[in-house]
Parts: structure tokens; sequence; C-alpha cells
């Protein structure tokens, strides 16, 4: 079988990627050895947001009273029906992914791909039966892992992963957080929320150590309050497993402290999946332990692409995404636009919110920037009040010279889909006053971006 | 005493222009005869999102088990504690007020305002006392009330407006609500979700009769799922409060129909508040029953502004407020550009909730366009699935010719956050492939609207 583009591995950057190509007439294939939709909708975005909601309906389910709704009685997670609904929710993305490569006409083959020669790549399925298929193009998709450290080995029973940690039979009664990056945090949040004890441990000195400060302030504020003991400055040197509960041994400023925990859970980063798929064989370059593109994705060898976590640029799902766009629509000779890194959000799905895009005050300072820098908190939003969410708040910074936004940055409730609004606004090359004369509707979160752009002008109506 | 600015009126409008014309250096005061904030503040926007947000969080409690939380008990809505809530936040509004006007160093001058003469403001306040200020410019913010129609006399009883449906002692068995405007629609779905028997009747073929046809549709289902019974091309011809329930006669086109209910709510409409304030005697021109302003909020009498609900324009607060800025601005001698009235987005804060900006479909086709539309169900989003909020889309119309976003339409949970992102992408002139190519947080229900747009151009990937 001969096909105009074969894409290994069928997540976020893969199956948007061959969908795409499809659509502008490529004859595609799609090999996965696991699940459609990769870890993204399987083990990571889809099936996490579902536990996080059930999370946030039990909180608002114990602080019922607060809003006025009467309960008579206990209140507790199932939490073998919380990981049951994520699971389900995750199974019919899945489906739908299986759907819409019926719809596209696209091929799934099923096994592990590896490219074997210019235009061929191998897929080796069940009992080691292999075969081989012909592409003009090859796109390699194939993700990204739980990365291990030495000394925090995942037996996947006490030491686990972030794939285990969605999948426990049952709740622990106390947990040990190593990283709190995006995964680390969600994790942390979610595990604390239905009552277990939850200990965060950063090796940096912020917890969600690539946002700007001031959030990660916030949120370790916010983590506290719900309850987490959060520990920075800190690491995780040993962990003994051979008793009931792990012996935690983390190493801070002050010194080693011992902790015990039911689990550890390891969210220390993740790994490029860049074994066993012809790599070395090809003589495909690597730099700083990712492929080497281009930037519409291809690798130093003539019709192999690299696109997603395999490849520089932030491990996200919507990144990926782009890049397999950005890259089929160069090979179909249409004439995309390189991505611009500097315009890519990250969101953070803890309660609250936590959602950024392009530089941080710190970074653009760095920069050589004169920054302008306007803040509105969720305290003075009265949407905030009568929601009853008012930890958080919007921070713009801006170039002082050009008045050229530079970078956001929010904590609180929704802000993980405010942010699209200032990655629409960076992409157009707005200004400070543009967002201020942007009327936002009342009453908002939202209004507080503009409250934010106004108060970098100092002329912010609502402080 | 004499000002450069005293403002009539402490709503949005009022507020937020004498805050502005504080900062840039006029002596401003601002004449209340009630509560600082005004309606939107005290009576509209806020306490009633307070209210909307104690019936999401019944909701939630109600369908906890569907998230995995298990509550052996009884759940009810204890309705003088959502509505004690709902006071609260709007006292905390008000005072936050109080502490701006101080901070601004803004005369409050309680009582009622009249023009009496060129730069003369008489206040009368309690007693019978009057006291008369000048001031080189005034401007009317004196906003609107509910709209009485003859066959539907308010008695405060049982024939109520949206003031006393938000401060009733005790939750209604039975209710008809007439309008489905934003504020008849959100009140239905208030009462509806907390068990009260709705009945709501709208004069139009669809509710929500300002939104594009498809959301209209799209609410009407949603409010029958929720038990709400649904009336269009519908009026209340008659009710008759003699006995313990009202009888109240609605014609629909099949004829005459008999329901029973305890409250009757009507939501159809609001009255501007001109009276008493010097329109007559100072010869201030109307135009259509409100004031005629040019685009900078002169009236003909010169140094006499006026602002908000009295002026022309949707009676929304957020378009109060940039109205006061704007006006305020131009006094201080600023440039500032005049309002963009195609582009003041509106929400509804139901469940699911609306938003839009912009033509509808149906307009833009009426103005002479060729048009583009884009649509993406929200069963399509990730986000939504794991948020188990799949009702709803988002719309998008495009001019055909120049691929200008002409209107944004949405239904569905957080789009009264999202859009914003489309009031910043139309004041920047946006085009549908710069939406599309904005990179979305995955997952978000923000992505919608970058697949609507796809959607519009047959680049859609999730449908």
């Amino acid at each position: 079988m001969s096909y105009d583009l074969i894409v290994i591995g069928s997540g976020p950057g893969g199956y948007v990627a061959a969908i795409r190509a499809s659509q502008l007439g490529m004859k595609t294939a799609v090999v996965e050895k696991a699940e459609l939709g990769g870890v993204c909708l399987n083990w990571g975005c889809i099936p996490t947001k579902s536990l996080l909601k059930s999370a946030q309906v039990f909180d608002y389910t114990k602080n019922a009273a607060n809003y006025g709704v009467k309960i008579d009685g206990d209140i507790k997670p199932d939490f073998e029906a919380m990981v049951g609904r994520s699971r389900e929710v995750a199974n019919g993305m899945s489906k739908g992914i299986e759907f819409l490569f019926k719809k596209n006409k696209i091929d799934v083959l099923n096994g592990f791909g590896k490219i074997v020669d210019k235009g061929k790549v191998e897929v080796a399925g069940d009992k080691g039966k292999k075969e081989v298929y012909e592409a003009k193009n090859i796109m390699l998709a194939t993700g990204a892992r739980s990365k291990e450290l030495p000394n925090l080995k995942q037996d996947g029973e006490k030491i686990i992963g972030y794939r285990k940690a969605m999948t426990l039979e049952k709740q622990p009664e106390s947990m040990v957080v190593v990283g709190s990056g995006a995964i680390g945090a969600e994790f942390a949040y979610f595990y604390a929320t239905l009552g277990t004890k939850v200990t965060l441990v950063e090796f940096l000195p912020n917890v969600l150590p690539n946002e700007d400060e001031e959030v990660s302030k916030q949120m370790a504020r916010s983590f506290k309050k719900a309850g987490m003991k959060v520990m920075t400055n800190s690491s995780v040197e040993k962990v003994d497993t051979s008793g009931k509960k792990c012996k935690v041994t983390i190493k801070t400023k002050k010194g080693e402290e011992q902790h015990e925990a039911d689990i550890v859970l390891s969210a220390v980063g993740i790994a490029p999946n860049l074994e066993g798929i012809g790599i070395e064989e090809m003589g495909v370059e690597l730099e700083n332990g990712k492929v080497k593109v281009d930037e519409f994705y291809r690798t130093n060898i003539e019709g192999v692409y690299a696109i997603g976590d395999i490849v520089h640029g932030p491990a996200l799902a919507h990144v990926a995404s782009a890049e397999g766009i950005c890259a089929v629509e160069k090979i179909a000779g249409e004439n995309p636009q390189p991505i611009d890194y500097g315009n890519l959000p990250g969101n953070t799905y803890t309660m609250p919110e936590v959602a950024s895009v392009g530089m941080t005050e710190k970074q653009a300072k760095e920069a050589g920037y004169e920054v302008r820098v306007g803040k509105f908190p969720f305290t003075a939003s009265g949407k905030a009040s009568a929601a009853g969410h008012k930890d958080g708040f919007v921070k713009l910074v801006f170039d002082k010279k050009y008045g050229e936004l530079l970078g956001g940055h929010m904590i609180g409730q929704n802000v993980t889909e405010m942010i699209a609004e200032l990655v629409v606004a960076k992409k157009l090359e707005t200004t400070g006053h543009e967002i201020i004369k942007s009327v936002h509707p009342h009453p908002t979160m939202s209004e507080a971006v503009m409250e934010a752009a106004a108060a970098a002008y100092d002329e912010v109506i609502h402080i």
C-alpha cells in the first residue's frame, strides 16, 4: 500500500495532521500502537479534566451551604466512580477519533511504526507480524512519556507516574507529589480536594515554575489554603518502599526531612519517545535530545517530518496540533506562516486555574524591554464576587515604547477560557489601548483583562 | 459648590464616568437617590449573577452522582439563604463604589438630581431639603426601570418586576414569566432550576428574540429539558389576581389558554428614567423616547450630556460604562474614538449561557453581505465532554468577500467569558484565517471558536 503521508502516532499532533492532510487531498495513514488519540486524549488532557471536574463538583457540594443549598447528609467522593467517569470520557473521545478517521478516509495501521528506509514505514503488529508501507512523506509524531529519575524509579504501585495516578484503585490517604508543573499541580489539587493529605515538592523556588512569579506565589497560597503542604527549594532524595507506607526523604534548604505517604507521584517532566522508530538507522539528526527540524518541521532527511513532544518547543497538545497542520499545509504546497512560538498559551486546570501566554515580566525585562505592567485582582470583580471565586488576578505586560502586548498571566476561575482573547490580541499585534477600548461584557471575569490593560496605563476604573 | 462635572445617577454609566473624569483631573460629583452603583449593581447584573450561581451549585449538587460524588441525604434549595447571599454580594459591591468614590475624591450628593438651569443641578434630599450645585458639565445617567404593560400592572405581590423577583420571601411553586429577553430568561432558568414550575411566554416566534435564530432554538430546547413550559408566539392578555393564585389568560396562535401561577413576572423590557430631571424645562431634545445625543453623548444643550439606558443603543451596563468614559474623555480634551455599536457584546447567564457580538446571520444577509458561516458544536469538544456540558455551539458569520468577522454567536458553558475574544478580534478587524491560526489552548471550550472559524473555511478538524 502506498500513501502520500504516513503519520506515526495518533496523538493530538498526529491525528490532527492526518485529518488536515486528508482535507488537502493526501492519501493518509496513521500508525498507532495503542489507543487512538494518544496520551493527551487517553491518558492526559481529557481524562484529567474529567477528574478535575469531579473534584470541582465535590468542592461545590462541600461548600453548597455558602451558596444557599442545604444538604442533610454525608458527602463523599466516590473515587472509583470518578475514575470510571474519566475513563468513559476518554473512551468516548477516542471513538470520536475513529469516526473522524473513517469520515476522512484515513487508514489506521495498528502496531509499532518505524522508518526502515526512505519512504518506507514498517508496522509491527500483534504476534510479531510486520508489514511495510510506502509513503511519499513520513511524519514522526510519537509523543512523550513520563520521565523517570534514578532515585524515583516508578514501580507502578507506590511510586507512580501520571498514568497510574489517574487510574488508582482507591484514593490514597496521603501522597507526595514530586514536581509542580502543570501535571504535578493538577494531581496535587485533585487529590487534596478529595481529602488526600498531599505534600507537593518542587525543586525550584516556586510552584508552577514556568509561570510569572506572582502567579506562582498566588498558586502556592491557594494550595496551602486547600490544605496542601507545599515544599519549594526541595527535592526527593530517596523513597523507601519496603514498608506499608513509603518513607520519603526530602532535602530542603534546612536539611533533610522524613515524610510518610501511601503513594509518591513522580511528575518531574516527560521524555520524548525516540526509541525504535528508525531515527538512528535513518540518520535523523537530533539536537539536545529532540529531533532537529526547520520551521516547517522538516528533518534533515528528505520526506521525514517530526512534530509535537519530540521536537523543540513546549510539549503541549495544541502546539503539536498546530505544528502538524503547518507541516501538512507546507507539504501540500500551501503557504502556511511558521508558528509564532512567542504566542502559545499554556493552561493549568487547578482551582484557581492558571493560564498564560507570551513573556513573563521577568523574561520581558531580561529580553531588554522597558515594560508597563497592569494587574487587576478578582477581588475587585463583580462576577468573581457573585460566583464566590475571588482568588487571583490578571497581569499584562506591555512594551513601554510601542505599547505592544508582550505577555498575559492569569490565575482565577475560568482563566483557561479567557486566555484565548490574548492569543488573538497578540496575533493581531494589539496595543494596550485597543484592549482597553474593546468593550468587555459586564459582569464577567474577562473584564479583568480590560482593567489590567487600563491599570498599565493608569486608566483602571475598579481599583 | 462648583464642579467640573456633575453626573446624575451612579449606575455603571455614571460611576464609571465619574471615576474616569476624576482621573482626568476634573472635580466631580455624583447625584444618587438610592444605593451607589445603581440598578445594575444593586438590582440587576450582580445580584442576579449571585442567584444564578446558587442555582448552578444546586444543579451540580443534584447531579453530583454523575460526577462521582456521593450524597446520602436530602438536597434542598434554601431560598432565603440564596437571596441573602445575593443581597450581601450586592451590598459588598455597593460599598466598593463608595470606596472608589472616596479614593478618587468624588463627592456623593444624596438625593434626586434635576437640571434647573444651565450649569445648575438641584439635589432634592430627605425632608424636602433642596440644594443647588454648579457644574461646567452635567451628565444625565439616570438609567431605566422595568416597563409596565397596561394588562400587566405590577402590584409588587403577585405581578412583579425584576426587582421583586430577586427578593421574594419564598420560592413560588409556580410562575409565569412574560418576556424571554435576558432578564426573563435568567429568572425563568433560576426558578425552574430550583424546582418552580415555570411557564415562559414570548410574544415573538423565538425565545431570546435578539439572538441568532439557531441560538434561540437551542435555548428553547435546553429550557424544555430543564422542565420549563416554553410558549412562543404567545402573549399574556389578562391576569386575574383576585384569588389565591393568579389566573393568567395567554393568547396563543391556537386561541386562548388559561394558566394558574403563584407569581407572574413581567420582563417585557425597560423604560428610561426621564421624568423630573429637567429634560422638558431645559428643552433637551428627545428622539423616539430617548435623549438624542451625538457620537460623544452631547445633547442639544451645551454642557449637558446623556449616556446609558436613556440614550439609543443597547441598554447594557458595559455599554453605559463605555459611553461614560468616551464622553468624559471628550470633555477632558482627549481624542476618544466613537464607540463602534457593531461591536458590543451581550450575555445571558442561563445554563447554557448565551453570548453574542455583531450581526446575526439573518442581519448580515439583510445588510447585503454574502456570508460564510461556520459552526462548531460542543458535543465535539473534549473539554465540554470532560465537564459534562455538551449542549451548545459557537457560530461565526464572516463576510465572504473580505473574510471579515461580522458576528459571533455562542451558547454553552462559559461562553459569557469567551465572547471577549471575538470583541477584540472584531476591534482589530480580524479575518477568519487569523482566528484559525491563533493557537487556542487545549482542552478548552474556546477551541470551538477556532474550529467554528475553520468550519467556515472547510478546515475544521473535529467534526
